[in-house]
Formats: structure tokens, C-alpha cells, sequence
């Protein structure tokens, strides 16, 4: 496992970090993540640049690893009739968006591309890609990090060479990396998740959701976790790149749930008004990403308000402390470090 | 809050245990407790004086405090339309089960009863009873726990006298404690809960949901958690008291997720037959406990597959080693002691 002065990852975040994000944590000693799934290949070259011009300390490259999915013209029609009323509300001509999605599955040509940028890491959300490509990851030294929400998710990755598990609570922010099953009712919790896996695996864990400061990392590393992923926690840092209402809705300590209403797969995001109205989980959405298509120029709307807008977010905001990533990555270690001292006292006290 | 020589509590098991689990747990140093919500009054006096019988210790008692339903027979046949095609695979006459919930509320005769009897401890699901009730158990010095499943039901507990709090995350089994809202979408894993509960109210936290060995114990007690509650991991042993099938179902590791289909109420339990059919959750299912009365005659029909049946789990089932409860407890207190020391391992580990 790629050696960090800190086992803490900062999670990738897609829309939401960039390299500055990647830069602070880095160069604090954490493991920083850029998100290239909504990025072209020229964009994720520049942002590496960026990475590279900065810090010389190991960073990791994220991708998704979706099914491309099959146009559902139907689906597609029944998904927007259902955000009609949106749009009149709005006055938004839901033509004005996109028509094809952003996010694209990592492929032959990001490959390549990775291959020649030759990050320390690449992780992997929605299971791995192909065979042939993660061997030729492997074969130049790169490690793979992959999501499990399931131990049987966990031992499918371990068996395809994935070097280090991440494993991905219930309580975790965005969109839930499961790919074995679809049935989000079976999703499990932090709490339960780690050790399982753990014992279930040979290859490191990294634990993640519900982890918001040094109480949730020395859990994660009780729980036999080897590191650590926070997204949230670094979404309060002014490196994060959130829009206003996102941030002000993260600083108010609402309610989060499960939703597919904005991408087509389920994901983790304060409850909104869309939410609210069409989910959080709606048969009606087309399938990943296609969903988010018929949301664009919605969204864009009402930015304003965040009502129909994903406000992703875990379960531990409240526990953020807004500062800049790389004072937040060094605090997280300190208190760690002294809370693991502290524990010593607990034991004591458990002797009585 | 009530001194044990290790805060280990059982979690009570309203139909999975009775004296023997209390005695065994508390014998060895933990908080044993008896679940009286499917008890009448007479059977309570009887189990509390088996326990007092063998035990000196200190035990806890536990009740329901839900409304009581109101009848709605229009949607109780609804309910037996839905479940008839059971009725007819098994040749079961659904008439021929229970017409009154075995499980009541918390009421005036009950606390008569507990004031009589004097627990060390007295905890509630679902809220707290009327103000009147719970005074009444302060001013003879019995402790009140009761489980919250968010924030907000924490402050509320505490407002209203509660004298410590059970923070219930999402991986725990059996009934959800959650009483201000009925939105189970928001419910929250144990690893963001418990801090975020600690830091919200001055009165201990007790964590529960997804603590299966010494590794949640330690991870529970680093989130700021004053003691632990374990429930599966209690089902393991011979002194629970579960049909075969449950047993076989909890070995097993199958997943396991929230349905509303066996009582009304969401509750966390071994996906089968019933919750993949008809659930797991049901917006047909009446108010809780009225659902569970249609299923009465089936389930004893079926007793032998489980597909009818509740089989409470918690998620992390998979962690459990069957053995007589009082070693369990013991042997928990033991390894919870040696990880605590070993987490100075880690200390330095993390200041290399």
C-alpha cells in the first residue's frame, strides 16, 4: 500500500474537487484524490500537471467503471414528463441541457493516458474495468484501490488484483460504489461493514462513511481498517469547489438519504425538494448517468436554492470543521494521534 | 449511570430472551436485559424473580412505549388480501392466530409493577412514556435509558429526563427505536450517529447497531461512547431463546435489511420469503404491532423454513462466536482490554 505520512485519503469527489484539493492533502501527508470521471482526457492531463507542478507526493487518479448505459428513448421521455412541472414552474426548456452525459466509464484510451500520467494510485468506483486494463495498470506499478459495500463485493475485487479495498459505508457521501447487487436495502453500515471485509480479505481496507473527525479514524482503525477516506469533511475547505447553496445546505446539518433522482444510481445527498417530491428513489429515473440529462438546465435555474440540485453529502457533517485541507488533513492526524494516547485512559477505566 | 464491571449491555429481545440471558450476562459483569414488551405483568414478576433468584447484580428492564393502534379495519383486510395467497400455498386459516397484539405499551399498571419490582434500569423503545410515568420511576431512583435513532430524538430524550441515551445506529436488529419521525430513508449508521449524539447531549451515550466483537467495542468507545449494547451477537448463545430456523438463518450471514412486514414497524431482519415478496417495506402493513396478527397462524405454519417469520439480525451477524453468554460477555471485556493495549501499537504506527 502506497506510503503517505498519514493514513488518511481525502475521498474524490466529483464536480466537487479538483487539484487543489489534491495538492493541500498531499502535501499535508495525506493521500489526495482527483475525480477524473466527469473530466475529458486533456482536462485530467492539465489538472495532473497542476498536481505534479506543486507536490511530488503520491496522489491518486479516480475513475468510474459503469456499464456505458443503453439509450431508453421511453424511459428517457417518461423521466422528463415527470419533470414537466419543474420545468413549467421554472420556465426551463429541458432541451438546453446536455444530451450527452458527462461521465464516462474509464476505457482504452484513459488507459493509455493513465499509463503515461503514472499516478501512485488509481481507484475504481462501481466495481473494475476490464481485465486487460487493470493488468496493464498492475503491470506499471500502479496500485488499484476499488469500493466494496459488501463483503462479497470486497472478495470479488481481492480476486480480480485489487490492491487495497475501500470499504464503503452505508453513511458515505455521493454515489454508492455497490456493483454486485442493485438492492440498496441490503447496504450496510461503517460500523459493520469494516471488519467483515477485513476479515474476509488479505489486502488492505481503507474504511469509509460516517467518518468526520479523530473519533471516526481511530474507530476505522480499532475496526482493523489500515486507512481512512473522508469526502464531507473536506467539502467545508475552501480548495472544495461547491456551489454556494451545496455548502450552505452542508453547514445546516439537515437530513441526508439515498437517492437516484439526479444520476440514475443511488447516491447520498441532503434531502431537497426534488428529493422530497419525485424520490429519494424514483423507478422513473433513467438509467446511470442518463437521469441527470433531463435535470441540466434545472439545475442550472435554480442554483439559487439547491432544490434540484444533488447536495451530496455523508452523514457526518456535522462533526466538519471548515479550514483549509491541508490544516485540516495535519489537525485530523494530531487528534488522532492523541486520542490513541488517550485511549490508554479508557483501557484504565475498563480494568476497574 | 448504573456501574457494571464492564459496560457491556445486552440488548433486550422482545421473544429471544428471558431470564437466563439477564443472569448470565449480569452474573459476568455486563448489563443483562429483559425485554417485557411481549410480557404480561405476571410473567414479568416471574422472570424478575428468577433473575433475583441467581443474580444480585444489577439488570435491566425493558418496555415499548409506542401509541396504541388504533383499529383500521379496512386496512387489516387489506393486509389479509395481500398475505390470502400464503394463506391458501400453506392451508393455513388466518382466523385461527391471535385477534389482540401481544405486545402493549408501557402504562400505569406497568409502572406500578416496576416500582414494585425497582431495576437498577429501566429502558424504552420508541420514545419515552407520559411525563407522570417517567417521574414517577426517577423519583425511586431507577435509571432511564432510552434509544434514539437521530439527534434530535436524543435532545428530546434528554429534555425529558432521560438518563442516558442509546444511540441506535442503522446496522442494529429488530425494531428501529425511531419515534419523531417515521422516515426510515434518514436513518443513520452507528459511526456518524454516536459522535454526533455525544456531542449533542451531557447524558451518556450507550452505542448499538452493527457491534459484533471487541474491535466495534473499542471503535464505539474511541466515537465517545460510555457503554455498549450487542444484540446478535447474543442470539449466538445458548441461553437466547430462537426457533431453529432463525438460528440458522443468523449462522448463515445472509443480508439482512428494514421491513415493516412482520409488526408495522420498520425493523431490521434476515431478508426471506415474506420481506422479498411482499416488502421489505410494505405501505399495506398496518400500524404497529396489528400487522404481525395476520402472519400469526402462517408463521407457525412455516416454523421450519423461516420464510414467515421475523428473524431479527443486526448486520454484523457474521461477527458472532457462539458460546454460553457469560464467557461471551467475559471474553469480550477480555479482548476489548487487549485492543485498547495494542492501540498504542497503532499510535505509533501513525507517528512513524
Amino acid at each position: 500500500m502506497v506510503r503517505t505520512e498519514f493514513p488518511i485519503v481525502q475521498a474524490p469527489m466529483a464536480g466537487a474537487n479538483g487539484a487543489e484539493l489534491v495538492i493541500a492533502v498531499s502535501e499535508a501527508g495525506g493521500l489526495g484524490s482527483l475525480p477524473c470521471a466527469t473530466l475529458s482526457g486533456e482536462q485530467i492531463r492539465a489538472e495532473v500537471a497542476r498536481i505534479r507542478e506543486k507536490t511530488s507526493k503520491p496522489f491518486n487518479l479516480n475513475f468510474f467503471c459503469h456499464p456505458s448505459p443503453v439509450s431508453d428513448p421511453r424511459k428517457e421521455d417518461a423521466w422528463r414528463k415527470r419533470l414537466e412541472p419543474y420545468y413549467l414552474e421554472f420556465s426551463v426548456d429541458p432541451s438546453s441541457g446536455p444530451s450527452v452525459p458527462m461521465r464516462q466509464p474509464f476505457n482504452e484510451k484513459l488507459c493509455d493516458l493513465v499509463l503515461e500520467l503514472k499516478p501512485q494510485v488509481v481507484s475504481f468506483h462501481f466495481g473494475l474495468p476490464a481485465e486487460a486494463l487493470v493488468s496493464r495498470l498492475k503491470s506499471a506499478g500502479i496500485e488499484i484501490w476499488a469500493a466494496a459495500t459488501t463483503v462479497d463485493e470486497a472478495l470479488w475485487l481481492e480476486a480480480r488484483g485489487c490492491d487495497v479495498v475501500i470499504a464503503q459505508g452505508f453513511e458515505a457521501g455521493g454515489h454508492r460504489g455497490n456493483f454486485l447487487s442493485q438492492d440498496i436495502s441490503t447496504q450496510v453500515g461503517t460500523m459493520a461493514l469494516v471488519p467483515q471485509i477485513v476479515d474476509a480479505v488479505k489486502v488492505p481496507v481503507v474504511a469509509s462513511g460516517g467518518i468526520g473527525d479523530a473519533r471516526g479514524i481511530v474507530a476505522a482503525l480499532a475496526l482493523g481498517a489500515s486507512a481512512v477516506q473522508l469526502g464531507t469533511a473536506y467539502l467545508f475547505c475552501p480548495e472544495a469547489k461547491i456551489l454556494p447553496a451545496h455548502l450552505k445546505a452542508l453547514q445546516s446539518a439537515k437530513e441526508t438519504a439515498l437517492t437516484n433522482v439526479f444520476s440514475g444510481r443511488p447516491a447520498r445527498g441532503i434531502v431537497n425538494r426534488l428529493m422530497r417530491e419525485v424520490g429519494p428513489i424514483s423507478e422513473l429515473a433513467p438509467d446511470f448517468p442518463t437521469a441527470g440529462l433531463a435535470l441540466a438546465a434545472l439545475k442550472t435555474k435554480t442554483e439559487a436554492s439547491g432544490d434540484f440540485m444533488s447536495l451530496w453529502s455523508g452523514q457526518a457533517a456535522r462533526l466538519a470543521k471548515p479550514m483549509p485541507a491541508g490544516e485540516l488533513t495535519r489537525t485530523l492526524a494530531e487528534e488522532t494521534s492523541a486520542l490513541l494516547g488517550r485511549l490508554s485512559v479508557l483501557r484504565d477505566a475498563w480494568n476497574r
